[in-house]
């Protein structure tokens, strides 16, 4: 099985947010750390995302970074949730996407698998965000490609396409590792392949979509080492 | 002195052949190991890179990867050198970019740089090029910026400004670092700090260019280690 998925493959793409990072617990932790309530401010934030880049997405602005995006969001969450908090505090609280821990398996997953594949993210977090993140959680890419050389946010095909160009590579012969299956649905329909990875907890202990692969996944594991271990790495 | 030179510094810039990595040894083995006069191709190879990059920076033609360019100037040399070689072993030897070896100093220079600072190449190496050397020499990047997120080639401003701009900084932020004078005084030019490394022997034994950073740089060391020393990390 591995020699089969293995073969011809050269480069994983991975999305970053829930699939290498628990996003939602070191949110909360930093909100809850300014006297915030943790959990239902990181899922409020994490709520606003989509609708966010849809506005991108449909063309009715421009492609800005993500720390533009969080900063808005994050003013429309207190807002809605009645809190408040002073603007340096915002600022800093914003930065929380820089500092996102990784899952257990995560660095040790990705180290065995740069082994024999290059290894990038196809995020849509911005080069700035995504060095910081890298530093702080020790996540070992060789390079960092998605939304910012793309100019604009996945699903859009151009985030998919630009990242495998820029390594030089058929769409084949690169691999999306997501924990969400609209995300690897969008990559399939570029021409690569894709792997599901099981983030159950991700939005915490209610999370009911996105438990399961499903048809026309390429490969799917429980955390990234079991998937090394299945791309034989 | 470090503390005055380090302060609000946050990012290190690369210039990468020649200053982390030695071009010359690398591509003469390469093309010897084809029967070929090694020195004599390495040399001949590197002498049409400025003039090749001249024509994309006049606007004369687009912006291409280094790959073309590298391949387009291995017809030239071996033609005007009298030597013949097949295709398949052109297409290959072209790839000997890909695969050079670091200076004995960089790999632990640029680790432990990268400690307490950013650390990217700015080179006029395009991602994929970029990639497979760091993979081969063993550079650990944070990000790979340069030539091809601007789509030019140094020295025109946009490459190091458009390699600042991503990683969230301003100019100041960021330090060039290399062994070439022409390339520090560009990087200058657009508000960054400079570094020179001194490479005496990058073209040879017979060096008579670049062997000292001399007015307006702000920092000269003998080579990544000692650059790590003059810069607290």
């Amino acid at each position: 099985m591995a020699a089969v998925q293995g073969q011809g493959l050269k480069a994983l793409l991975f999305d970053v947010f829930g699939t290498c990072v628990d996003w939602r617990t070191s949110v909360a932790r930093e909100a809850a750390a300014l006297g915030l309530p943790g959990e239902r401010v990181a899922d409020a934030w994490r709520a606003r995302y989509q609708p966010q880049l849809e506005t991108v997405r449909r063309g009715e602005r421009e492609w800005v970074v993500l720390d533009v995006l969080h900063r808005e969001a994050l003013d429309d969450v207190l807002a809605g949730l009645g809190l408040d908090l002073p603007r340096a505090e915002r600022d800093a609280l914003n930065l929380a996407w820089h500092r996102l821990d990784p899952w257990p398996d995560t660095v040790a997953g990705l180290a065995r698998l740069k082994r024999r594949y290059v290894i990038a993210p196809c995020s849509n977090g911005h080069i700035a965000q995504s060095v910081a993140l890298a530093r702080h959680a020790g996540l070992p890419w060789d390079a960092i490609l998605g939304a910012e050389i793309a100019r604009a946010y996945k699903p859009d095909p151009s985030v998919y396409l630009e990242s495998v160009a820029a390594l030089g590579l058929e769409p084949g012969e690169a691999m999306m590792v997501a924990a969400h299956t609209g995300d690897l649905r969008a990559a399939a329909g570029c021409g690569l392949r894709t792997a599901f990875v099981r983030r159950p907890r991700e939005y915490g202990p209610g999370q009911r979509d996105d438990l399961r692969g499903g048809p026309g996944i390429d490969v799917e594991a429980g955390d990234l080492e079991a998937l090394a271990q299945a791309l034989g790495a």
